[in-house]
């Protein structure tokens, strides 16, 4: 269980520092910045690259959402669940802190959104509070559908890291405008608590949405498992 | 059949929902936004995630041309035709609704083309009708015949969903400008229901040159069936 | 035999259609084109997907550089070459007239470069005749020395048509400012065609580097094969 | 052992003519250039292809803090790390000539910064020392750590030169505009011999900060290998 959750903890700091730091460091660079779409390459490389890493010893969750999820769709033993949630927050929360002595070694750095998520005036776009919970549901309840699909035991070996991690870059081209992109509340966490209380006070949807989705994306492939016993 | 019409269904919300969202919150988002390239991959994404999600249970198709296609290479049974089409179709135009629910939660939201295609003065670059036709037939041509080789018995196994996924994001990096790419008539139908009339009024374009493109691509692919059984 | 010519002439029209086409008809888009990372993506995506498609029928070359120098490493038989590069040549030349009728679908179209290769006056970035010949030679070399090696009896089963696309999409984020990047006579002569005679009097550059990086690329890679057998 | 010291001279060239050759020739191309992002795929694309090429005859490694790191690590043989170091830095350095051979080429030349890594004055983004350090610690920590892990018996076969070469690609999504990204002295060593003094004077940092962080991300991931008699 140590490795398991330190494994965890190392991945979800991975996905936080990758994703969270391309988008403070990189994302906004003047003239060759990666943009939207570098930030949604590089938080899908987290997880794929920490996926084949470790998903052998933990499942390679890196996501409270992810661990719930699959506990729903009886893939994740809920003993398992709380401890796993703890690793991962505490490993956001840590990456936060990398990222934050790191962009303040720029000259003028102002901490700002820091990456965090948001809705109505924090949201990149300006979206609604509707708007932010519909985009966060749907895209995590297909998240955990597709998770619980390519690693069901009927999925092809050896792609699962691949279509995962290329899963949460395709949520990101799509939603980082609405929300700056959650679907994990983890990552939503440690940003947060860098960019202060307005974020802070939004930070309830960034749990609720995506476990919820998660939950009922997980449900739903659970129907299509054809051997009770499937295990991740 | 429940099942396959149910992840076909899911499957099609997936593309349209990610394609065409891509498109229409991120695209355009000023100095950060994706681009054509963004949503060029977006479009990839969906089909590459969500074919190896389900692939397994209803082909994959999420593409009324694709279905046509490979019933007239001899891949899919005539009675499963309409019954895809119609799931296709359905998810196309809930994911559509769904965008547009998410899409009119941002102050000042005007519905415009809505990722819509079309062509003349509905073409992203003011391409002609013929234009329009010819790249559409082209395309599709080499869609299906891209995946009636990868999906043969002679391929190599596990890399089908990759190959197709990243033809279509192919497409797209070609044929945005001309048309907005559709290759795709339930992909077209869902956003030119909420783009109006005069999308509308072009639609039979986006279901005529991808089906036929699709049939002769199909049908020039089966001549390299070294076995006539062959099944996808 | 005329199976594999016909899927040469098949991939070349692929390679040209895709990869120029997205140069003619995306790069440049105001806004929202997708650059020269878009079409180096577009590039290596048209062999990566038609190598998976038709690999196994023709070894997937779409280049007369890949079957010169696939010759010269013993891996294609003497009386294959000529058959196999005037398939290429004809694919690429009927790719950049489908492109030009495409094209010209455009109100206010001007042909002008047409994504022709050059050098000089004619290299996007003005660099010197001895740049471009570096340049191409040195790309093409490493082009072969992977393609000799990821097919090799040793290389890992599956990745080759991966590996070899993304290496042509590598080869053009580097050297499109210098040549347009060519690496491939068949791909320039085809646009070089319509871009007009100042194009076509520095088309032999794109014959000569190419096949002769290709050659020792191929020679060297040979040092490593531990068959003497080997097979593409 | 000296067809294992070509391919790493070879790997090491590749890696820095494709990258820093990507970052001189095009990132910043007026209108259509690659940015950030496109030489973050760049720098990860040499590495994938090359060790699907060359990873069965000298492990891929292109970088001496991954020869130093998977010595560390015991996966390399102590004779061997000084020889593979020295190939890579030659590598590196012919490179590096290689490209201000071809950069040379174009009208109104100037070396400027030559893609060499920096802090400070010299960093991008005028990043600090110590945020330079710390990136470059942490990046090269984690790149280690996944290498290890996935080279490791209980990997998946054959996903790992795609693994190792997208985490090179997140860590430049990362971390360019704060030391241009090293993570491997040998390519920061090639570039900063034309870039002049001023790099020359801060080249320690980069062998320092990657060496170390690669030393220890690769004893961490030691504890998790489960036969203590793992190979790479």
């Amino acid at each position: 269980m140590r490795k398991r959750l330190a494994v965890e903890f190392l991945g979800t700091f991975w996905l936080t520092f990758g994703g969270c730091g391309s988008a403070i460091l990189a994302a906004a660079f003047p003239e060759l910045g990666i943009g939207f779409a570098g930030v949604a390459l590089a938080f899908g490389l987290t997880v794929l690259t920490m996926a084949y890493a470790v998903g052998s010893i933990s499942g390679g969750h890196f996501n409270p959402a992810v661990t719930i999820g699959l506990w729903a769709g009886n893939r994740v033993d809920v003993k398992d669940v709380v401890p796993y949630v703890f690793a991962q927050v505490i490993g956001a929360i840590t990456a936060a802190a990398a990222l934050y002595f790191i962009a303040s070694g720029k000259p003028g750095f102002e901490v700002g959104g820091f990456a965090a998520n948001g809705y109505g005036d924090l949201s990149p776009g300006k979206f609604s509070l509707s708007a932010a919970l519909a985009v966060e549901f749907i895209a995590t309840f297909f998240f955990l559908f597709i998770i619980m699909r390519v690693t069901s035991p009927s999925a092809v070996h050896g792609f699962a890291p691949l279509a995962i991690g290329l899963t949460l870059t395709l949520i990101h081209l799509i939603s980082i405008p609405v929300t700056n992109t959650s679907v994990n509340p983890a990552r939503s966490t440690g940003p947060a608590l860098f960019a202060g209380a307005a974020y802070m006070s939004q930070l309830w949807l960034f749990w609720l949405a995506p476990i919820a989705g998660a939950i009922m994306g997980a449900l739903f492939a659970k129907k299509f498992d054809t051997r009770a016993t499937a295990q991740p």
